[in-house]
């Protein structure tokens, strides 16, 4: 495997360019055994923070060390100008789009699946023109039929198709992210360490993935070995509340994230944690900083 | 997750005995963030020890610090006696037995099931009489057809099935250990972390799983991210070399283990690493004596 990272290395030296490939510095890092000082990155998805415009909600996430932002990929390429004007002059950048896109990539019907390719190439565009690490997508949710049979050829035809789909996106200077979800939402791909399998078969500096501390809590035995998993090829990480996906912190005890910060710290991450979540309190302001601050100091305890 | 393994171990505490369910103990060790000193156990299977009877594999096996031993499943209930008697007053126990069974769990054919848990349960009551840690086994290899298709429908047959299977185990004093295959051999489970989490979700503490470091360099991102996701399921280790599946050593430079050895003294493995490997040179002899050291020299290396 130290083989496959130094050639992939070498292929991404070759043709990369950008922050947005640091990912692979990551296993240069982690294959040395060290664990460099790593700091938190937080992001938020649109309307996490309280604020009705943009400028609110930056504001906000400006005055509490918030340096992340995660917009749908739903009219992406219509808002880039609102969303440049509004991070002009802040110390906020775009971290990952979610998703937006029509259709899925393991659709039988292959019009489904150009559908999935020409909404995803507009968000893939409009996510580049705002600096974005990289557009999330879901191989197949379940509720998406007909869908290709879970077997090896549908596999290779996947890592197929991404590396088309990472070719364009590289020309955008940014990624395509494969998310695992829980079961309920997505049989076919569970596991960070199977989406990082893919991202390796695929061997190509556009293809990423990413956990999502929700989804891991019922699909992961070991936080940390799942992003240990991910190695080079993690480019973001979602979080949120681990009993009712609300904000970090609103499940009280249940909301440990130790294990997997540990795993972030040792491979050098260098990308954004995202909240992905929803509320129960009340209070979205009093909530938020909360949560933040149980994440800086679950981050500082995290030992590895 | 930490409240699953509470209430695993809780179960466990209630209901296990004997060394062979020790492997709980990994959690509360690996929970605890320690990493305590933990001695490298080196099993064979059968053959790999020059010698043409048990008796002189034995020999040579004890002379060289070798306490484990891994005979296959086949005649395993007609060969108790003999490997009880070779055995005795010696410094070797019986690691995990290989496979043997006739059938699959995943079988469209329930005359093909009923098959698998017939001639597993025979090796079951053999393996527990020789104080085994538990029989290997594979859901479905490539070869084996009609199979159930890659649902989770078919996930939550195999966990019910495996439950039935773990109950029987148990009475045995023994369990069943879930090993993923490469995706040549078997596209099923080609993962240790979805064979941890297939043990999660029967959450019986006769259902384990195993790495092989064979397969896991062509399917694992990370070989120390895969043992962590095993945590407190792994109960068997198999190595090889890793280009030809040769005795460690064999390929040089790429039969580097140092990554998964830090995974395994993390969790404070206390199970076997064994040999399931072919044999590239002519002199047996010599070939495992250097592959002994080798795999001691890497586990004093591995620096967690």
């Amino acid at each position: 495997m130290t083989i496959n990272r130094r050639d992939f290395l070498k292929t991404a030296a070759v043709t990369t360019g950008g922050s947005v490939f640091a990912a692979s510095g990551i296993a240069a890092t982690s294959a040395a055994g060290k664990t460099p000082k790593v700091e938190l990155k937080i992001s938020l998805q649109e309307g996490k923070a309280p604020g009705a415009s943009l400028n609110e909600q930056f504001d906000f996430m400006e005055q509490h060390g918030v340096v992340g932002f995660e917009p749908g990929g739903g009219n992406l390429q219509n808002r880039v100008k609102e969303i440049k004007d509004a991070l002009s002059g802040r110390n906020i950048k775009v971290s990952a789009i979610c998703a937006g896109f029509k259709g899925f990539i393991l659709a039988e019907n292959e019009a489904v699946r150009r559908e999935f390719f020409d909404t995803m190439k507009v968000i893939i565009a409009a996510a580049g023109e705002i600096g974005s690490t990289g557009v999330i997508m879901v191989p197949a949710f379940n509720s998406q039929k007909p869908c290709k049979p879970h077997t090896q050829d549908t596999r290779n035809f996947l890592v197929e198709q991404l590396r088309t789909l990472g070719d364009y996106a590289v020309t955008h200077n940014t990624t395509v992210i494969l998310e695992p979800l829980n079961r309920g939402e997505a049989f076919y791909l569970r596991q960070v360490a199977d989406a990082a399998s893919i991202c390796r078969d695929a061997n190509h500096h556009g293809v990423r993935c990413m956990g999502d501390f929700w989804h891991m809590t019922h699909e992961e035995t070991s936080d940390k070995g799942a992003f240990l998993s991910a190695g080079e090829y993690l480019q973001h990480v979602h979080i949120a509340s681990r009993k009712c996906r609300s904000m970090p912190g609103e499940d009280g005890e249940a909301d440990n994230y130790i294990d997997g910060f540990r795993g972030l710290k040792m491979l050098g991450y260098d990308k954004y944690v995202s909240f992905e979540c929803g509320l129960q309190s009340k209070d979205r302001a009093a909530t938020l900083i909360a949560a933040l601050k149980l994440l800086r100091d679950q981050w500082k305890a995290a030992k590895s």
